[in-house]
């Protein structure tokens, strides 16, 4: 995914990249350590949450090398971090720490999802399918997360917008596309919109309306 | 899948087609909602209840596209099926509503065991693995599921025949083909033997043995 | 897999290798009576044991056909054995099952993931993604095993080496490989160091430490 060839931006970008992936990671790192899996367990649940979106789309799309082999160095980084959290985060710092990953995960539902529709655009796949990679991209990780964990996923149960904002996000992709933008302005619309839907949600406690009984 | 290439049947097919994959995303959303999902979950698990098996056996057949980028129209139906649903059913409906799909859901499992054996023989896989991948579409999406749900797979643990009257069908299929005979008939008696064994089951009442201590 | 071209060393292999996917699949059928499974769950649930692993890995590499398309034989087998296990396998028999089958499934750990780093690194991926595949080859059957069962993974939880053993099995395959050895060697190697360390685990009963909190 590449927005704009100038070198600075695309050191910001990598560098948001980074940081949503380790957000991502570390949603999965404080679960494993509430289920109180082993270390094994730990790390095999933060590589899931952070990687497994994207590795699901890929799959499904039949793109190889899986990004996190192009981009081996993400995989170590996710690797350290594991290891890192698990000599140095204690229970005290799990509240603060899953308040503070709030912003940057909602950071990384933007990218994930931009990533996603515009993997799927690029393969000519219908707008329907290209919202539903991106959507798949940004929220199945945390979906295998809980899988594993053996939760129902929490995307799909707390009547909070979280896929919702990345199923608008991709559909703001799609018509922006429609008007002529180039893939950059797209995917800096598809961002924008899942992000600050996000940001919106968690800031006013937006709920999902209940199934009337 | 084409079963005969006269217009009248074709369109008989494609009506088949569609009311079994609503009768299976129906069984998602009635899961979904006894479940409490929000209306991101209801409609995720009843997408994988309609698509899952058939995009499992995709997946390991190695085929691309999946019959829901080409049929896109079904994936929006689906999802019309969904709003509909959360809209105006409410629980007093799920009852009645379990029991109705009950048949079309016989005749889905039918017709998508007889759809992943045909796509398992056209690639000219050996006749246990054809079989398997018709159990595979026939099952997979129920099992997929109730794994999101948390459960552990019906098809697995309530004693009755399910798997293995799309098991039986399966080889019914390989039989007829050995026979010599075409496709459509190959279909039309998998199609046949596992909705029958699917009736007989549910209106006898049947239960496979226990595991004996 | 073929560590040697001699005759009888290949039978000698096959023989493992037969033996290991049993021990597998044995665990699978365990579970499965274990949560009262009917027989469709508990075959499905030896298939995922036995065979999951590797086909997870050929899915991620994008490897067809499957090692189970190909051995067409050793499918059928492992069918034959849930078979013959539910109509002569009794409840007092499963724990003296469950600790016999402890050493032909440290043989099987160490044999996939020998395997799976060996077809990883036959198609250039980067040392970590071979070792990574190695684990998920030995270690993500039992995996897919629990998850159907609705647990949380036991290769995640019980606090002993497993899929570490299986990991450190995986860097002496690469480490051998940097010096130059051939391909039997660094399988040999592999499945040493992963079936010596779990052998040791499971005998000293070592324990992974606890997340401190």
């Amino acid at each position: 995914m590449s927005l704009d060839p100038s070198p600075l931006s695309q050191h910001i970008q990598l560098a948001i990249e980074v940081v949503a992936t380790f957000a991502f990671a570390l949603s999965g790192i404080l679960e494993g350590a509430r289920k109180r899996l082993d270390a094994v367990g730990v790390c095999v649940v933060a590589f899931l949450a952070a990687f497994g979106g994207g590795t699901l789309r890929d799959l499904l799309l039949d793109v190889r090398p899986f990004f996190w082999v192009k981009y081996i160095e993400l995989l170590w980084a996710v690797f350290v971090l594991c290891i890192l959290a698990m000599l140095f985060m204690r229970q005290r710092h799990f509240e603060f720490t899953e308040r503070a990953i709030q912003w940057p995960d909602a950071l990384g539902l933007g990218l994930f999802t931009a990533a996603g529709v515009f993997q799927a655009i690029t393969m000519d796949m219908p707008p329907l399918v290209a919202v539903f990679m991106g959507v798949i991209t940004g929220v199945f990780g945390g979906v295998l997360r809980d899988i594993v964990c053996n939760e129902i996923p929490n995307a799909f149960k707390d009547h909070r917008p979280y896929a919702i904002c990345a199923f608008v996000g991709g559909w703001v992709y799609i018509g922006l596309r429609e008007l002529g933008c180039p893939a950059y302005v797209n995917m800096l619309g598809c961002v924008t919109a899942t992000l600050g839907l996000r940001v919106w949600a968690v800031w006013q406690d937006v709920r999902l309306p209940q199934w009337r009984n």
